[in-house]
């Protein structure tokens, strides 16, 4: 390593500690006092909302400057409204139950020890994302709320905002706990995603959030325990027995409603069975909302238009309007596509065959297996967590939208009067 | 690469594309078919026994020519009496219930979607171990039973064994499942390890089970997900109102019982205001049956003996019979020790006082927490699972004993009725 590489690590590794320390003093917090801090961070973020505000025009106009594109950095942007929404979620977070402290299985032995197994914080946890400003706030309330201190590692084209809503969020909390339960990488460099990825035993949890690529590095380069979360090459896949308007309804939602996010459809499968009568109907009505096909052969021919798909098509998560379409021999085949090309995220099928359907949802290895309902609904607040801090397409851990309680580990508390082995 | 190193990468690679097919095979064996697959390769490893001891034999006969130390020649040897105990422990994974299809949560959204969580298999498991040949058995019973594919990676000394043992099992089990769910990794090249530690996609869980060594190099090399298992620095932390019968009882069995194992104490914590009287029988009594003390000075003081301790004693897991002994002011610099010293494996207090206790409990972070008994009980067996894979001394996915249901993720399943979002 460099000087400046090991002035860079050594700037993490003295964060980290500290961030250690505090998640000790987190770890112990009533479930009021962490409430009272996450009311003070929405007030903070409100009343400090100038400050980022300005903070945060510095970051646009060194974006604009080196030529960011405009949705980059319509991500980037805050307002006050935005601010706002910030501030709601971080009370939003306080008003969800406390996670810390559950007792999750209790026993007798039969030698008389009393064993509980009792939800308690991660420690410390390293998240790194990209150039949202947002980010900071949502991560640092469900860090906290479930009773961990965070080491925050944004994307430097936002660290002028970044530093602004943690300083406010770090006032904020000072009353009630050690403000070093929320800190900021105090560097821009990237070699503090190294240094701050290798920390084993100092960060108990590294989460990247953001895109293929920024996952990637975090899955490659970690040797602290990583959750990978977020890529979504997701399927529906229309059996015979479809009912036309709900495959119709359930493929255009999949795919257009918010196409950028990992639970959007990449991939339609279509029963070869009733690909003649109702393929068209889908085509047309993805056409009429922009929707851009990559189709097999076979799809093709019965459409009479469409990109023809390549072998990367059906791999791609577009994030974008633009959907692969494939004819497929029943549900053997489907599965078998679904095996190779899908990303362990969200997969759906549409049929009124109830074998049909149980033998996908049993199958089919991902995340969320859906019988008759939109890939888009794998989601926190719509599976009942009130939040999410990322979506695991890993099966260690977490699996699927997590939320405070996925923030958490359990420990083993035995008591005894004097049990030997 | 190399062309060697490619090669052999190249052979790990194509097990385990063998070992994932399989997997979505042992994914759907109904319990029944599992056992009776258990019980034949329990079976197997009594009907093959004369194979079996005659590849242990040659094992033997090259570790022996190779120099190596007694107690390593004791763990590789396999005997009639040690292959039948192999049989009983697959017998006894065969009548654990099963883990896998149990529903975890079930739930239905204000929107009428139908949302459980189902526990399912991982997948593939990759298990890591050194030259114990019981490994290779207990291991693929228990990735088996919860309906995953193992690939075994056994210490190159017991190589001929495992594979013996591996043939054996791979036949027992083949009119039920197809035999690559179980695999032993087909070259003894260093290389292999890496290869499959870094096989994204293919492997979903690597486990290693070993000493420090082999769990560091799992850990820093792995970018497949890993759990840490297994280097315990234990405590015994023996407050001023302990019961000193009850202390001098769980402080020899838990240095004493078993040294060699992980949950075995390391360091013996006595507040100062009891060590006057307490510590000289304590010492009389480990040094009776063979302890050697490694001493702080005011422990030294009041002992008239024991080796001065050097910082590295707090630190180490002698896994021998030694114990490190310190003389604490209290609670807080008790707490303070094992906060810096410990691997947050087992941790004991002896107290009859219940605030100090509950203290202790709550603030201590471990896989688990004592109150009045010995740290030998962090154990699968012991706590209720019925077996274990290892104990996790990490917080991530499972800590503490690992037993079937850590051997498993869940998956989301969602039925619906045309909903979208």
């Amino acid at each position: 390593m460099s000087v400046e590489q090991l002035a860079v690590a050594e700037i993490v590794r003295r964060q980290a500690e500290r961030g250690k320390v505090a998640s000790r003093e987190t770890a112990l917090l009533s479930t009021e006092q962490k409430n009272a801090a996450l009311r003070a961070m929405a007030d903070a973020l409100r009343a400090q909302a100038d400050a980022i505000l300005a903070a945060n025009a510095e970051d646009m106009r060194r974006a604009r400057e080196a030529g960011m594109a405009s949705h980059l950095l319509d991500r980037l942007a805050l307002t006050p409204k935005r601010l706002d929404d910030m501030a709601m979620m971080v009370e939003a977070v306080a008003a969800l139950p406390d996670p810390v402290g559950e007792v999750i299985a209790r026993d007798t032995r039969p030698n008389g020890l009393r064993v509980e197994r009792v939800r308690v914080p991660m420690g410390l946890i390293a998240v790194v994302f990209e150039a949202r400003p947002n980010v900071t706030s949502d991560v640092a309330a469900l860090c906290l709320k479930s009773g961990n201190a965070v080491l925050l590692r944004g994307g430097s084209d936002a660290y002028q905002s970044s530093r602004a809503i943690v300083a406010a969020l770090r006032d904020a909390i000072a009353p009630y706990v050690n403000p070093d339960a929320i800190q900021l990488v105090e560097t821009t460099d990237r070699q503090g995603v190294l240094a701050l990825l290798t920390l084993n035993g100092l960060i108990d949890l590294a989460i990247p959030r953001g895109g293929a690529d920024l996952i990637n590095t975090v899955v490659r380069t970690a040797t602290v325990p990583t959750i990978e979360t977020g890529v979504g090459n997701c399927h529906v896949y229309v059996e015979r027995s479809a009912d036309p308007e709900m495959a119709l309804a359930i493929v255009l939602n999949a795919k257009c409603s918010r196409p950028s996010v990992c639970n959007a459809a990449e991939t339609l499968l279509i029963d070869r069975a009733i690909a003649p009568t109702l393929l068209p109907k889908l085509g047309a009505a993805l056409r009429e909302r922009g929707v851009e096909l990559r189709v097999d052969p076979t799809a093709r021919e019965i459409l009479g238009y469409g990109i023809p798909a390549t072998e990367a098509d059906w791999a791609t998560e577009y994030l974008d309007l633009i959907l692969a379409v494939r004819v497929v021999d029943g549900l053997d085949e489907a599965l078998a596509h679904i095996a190779r090309y899908g990303s362990l995220h969200s997969e759906a099928i549409v049929t009124q065959d109830a074998a049909q359907a149980e033998r996908f949802l049993n199958e089919v290895d991902a995340a969320a297996v859906y019988w008759n309902a939109s890939t888009r609904f794998t989601d926190g607040y719509e599976m009942g967590l009130g939040a999410e801090i990322g979506i695991s397409t890993q099966k260690v851990h977490a699996r699927g939208p997590m939320g405070l309680r996925e923030l958490c580990t359990y420990k083993w508390v035995i008591r005894g009067d004097g049990q030997v082995r």
